[in-house]
Formats: structure tokens, sequence, C-alpha cells
């Protein structure tokens, strides 16, 4: 693409950066913010900026926060006794936004992947013990981690790690997603779905809906 | 979606409002400029900053530009007997991006559309009249608006606005899209495109692909 000013082939390339987006994508964009009103573009750039600079990661779940401990850890009508461990940022917003789960989060930063080189030291395995260790309210930890074979590495290494101090450990439940067919369902996903089939009484939609 | 940082929550927003971009989108550019070294996301941020404040409209044909008469009307490369009259800067874009044209352009702005209370007034056309009225180097008008009816409709005004003036007035051709399908181009196209023949000369590509 040919643009014949400077200021617009800048903000396309810088758009172009973003995941996802092509050329004609950012085009379009720089386009629309160019005729948007001087305030909203400004509160465009301000919010990113704010957001980059202010956005800091929660002392004790490594979730993103505000303040040095997340909104979530600070909530005192939050259930202390429960604790789920989830890979990233994206799976604890994917959780809230269910509004099922009433606990604590421990994000890991990752997942056990020898491959990658990330092995413990990369991930937020050893502050998830001494929190455990210091925190007797803690009951149950809860696994949320990605049903891969590098997942379930991971719940069994920090399942090891936590072998001994007075936690349940608990994973989420794997089966046919709702709205899914089942002859598209993987076989391990069947398999696994018929081994732990559930009493009829467990088939009420938790969210009411 | 729930998200635990007000400060993500708000940069989310922000992306969300940009055309074809859902709160999932928004989140996962957001999550990368989280990720990203603070002097990249502040080169982007500066990038529409400066875009938008810096940017104007070139006083001789409307363009975008990053001074008072744009990069293209100011080349003196160009030919300037030639004016390609285009609908909006995207068109520009477009055309530079091909390289097939070295002459000056003019921005109208829009396109005649009566039903969306959009007329002569609320376009750049009189400035054009006068443009050619101004400038006796100007030899010819080359219309490349949409092949819709408010195309027709505006390039059949501009030619009434300009009848007298000595100027030639075309018309980029219309015909079947390189690389199209004969039994998938429309009725219209193809007739006309039998009608308006060219002899195989003519056939050579010009960009000499």
């Amino acid at each position: 693409m040919i643009f014949s000013s400077r200021l617009i082939e800048d903000a396309v390339a810088e758009f172009s950066k973003l995941p996802g987006i092509g050329k004609k994508t950012a085009l379009r964009m720089v386009l629309h913010l160019l005729r948007a009103d001087d305030t909203n573009v400004d509160g465009f750039t301000q919010a990113i900026s704010q957001m980059k600079h202010g956005v800091t990661f929660c002392e004790q779940c490594h979730n993103v926060a505000d303040t040095k401990i997340c909104a979530i850890c600070v909530n005192t009508s939050r259930d202390r006794s429960q604790i789920c461990i989830v890979e990233n940022i994206r799976d604890v917003i994917a959780i809230e936004t269910t509004q099922q789960f009433n606990g604590l989060y421990h994000v890991l930063g990752g997942i056990l992947s020898p491959l990658d080189g990330i092995g413990p030291d990369q991930l937020n395995v050893y502050s998830l013990q001494q929190r455990v260790k210091n925190n007797a309210e803690i009951k149950e930890i809860i696994m949320a981690l990605s049903p891969t074979l590098e997942g379930d590495t991971t719940v069994y290494f920090i399942s090891k790690q936590l072998s001994g101090l007075p936690v349940k450990i608990t994973a989420i439940a794997r089966g046919i997603s709702f709205g899914g067919e089942l002859e598209y369902a993987d076989e391990m996903t069947l398999a696994r779905s018929i081994a732990k089939r559930l009493p009829i009484d467990n088939y009420v939609n938790v969210s009411g809906i």
C-alpha cells in the first residue's frame, strides 16, 4: 500500500503489528479514528497508555491488578478456602465471566512444557506451595488447566508439590461441550464422559439459564 | 466479560469501539500490548495521537496531508494535466498502490446520495470546478467513482459542472475483473464488456506482471 501521508502510514504500520490485523484492517481502523472526535481518540490512546503503565501483577495470585493485591484477592465476600489454578489471566476472565466460581485464583503464567524450555522455575508454582503452607484457610485446590498432555503434566507436578499439605485437590470436569454433538466429539472425550457419567440430578443447568 | 482490573477493562472497551472488533478480539489486543515492551506501546499510542492531531486535508485536492498541500500535489514529477476524481482517500490509496497513475487527484469526500442527504454542497464539487477554471494545464478529468447508480449520477453531475471548460472527461474502464470467471459476472458487467470489447493488442498486461 502506498500512502500520501507519512502520519497515516505510521499509524497503519503500528496497528498492523497487533495480532490478526492486516494492512487493510489497520487502514480501516486508522480512517475510523481519523473521522472520530478528538476526545474519543485521546480517550483511546490514554486508556491504552494507562493500562500499559498502570497494570501490575497481584503479589498473591499473580493475576493482573491495578494495585499490589488484585480486586479478587481483596474482595472479602469471596471464599478463601478455594483456590482455582489457571494458566493465564485470559482463563481468569473466562471463569469470572461464568459467575460460577466465588473462590480465589492462582495464575501460573504458563504451563509446563520442557520442549519450549518452560519448567517449574518459569511458572508461579513454588509461590503456590508457599501460599498453601501459609494460609490454613485454604481447603481445596481446583485445577483448571487445559486438557492437554502439558496440562496434565502440570496438574501432576503441582499435586506432587502439594502432597502432604492438608488440601483437597480437584480438577474441572471434562466431557461433551454444552450444545456439542456426540458424533463430532473426539474419542478420548467421549470415552471419558461415559466412564465418568453422572446421576441425572446433576444434569440441572448450574447457571439457571 | 468480567475483568478484575479496571485498567484492562477500560482498554478493552476502547478497542471494542473500533470497527469489526468484538470484546474477545479487543482483549487479545490488550493482552498483546500488555506483554509488549513499554517503548512499543508508547510508539503505538504516539503514532495514533500524532496522526489524529497532525493529519490535515490538502487545500487543493482534499486528500489527507501532513502539510497544507499534500505530498502528491507538491510532487513536481507528477503529471499536472490529469486529475483523477475519487470518492474518498481509501480510493487514492488503492489507485496509488497500483502505481499506474501519475497525475493528481481530487477527493470528493463522498458521492451524491439524495436519500442520505448528500448533495453537491456536502462534496468538494465546486472546488473542482474552480480548480479546473484556474489551472489551464489541466487537460483531462478521469472519473474513478464506484459503478453504482449514485456513482453514475455523480459522474453525470460533475460532467455537467465542467461542460464548456476545455477538459476531456473520461471514466475508468468497466469489465470483467482480472481472474474473475465469466459465469459469475453479473449481466450488466458482462453485457457492457462485450459491447465495449477491445482489440487484442490492448490485452497486454499494463502492469507488466
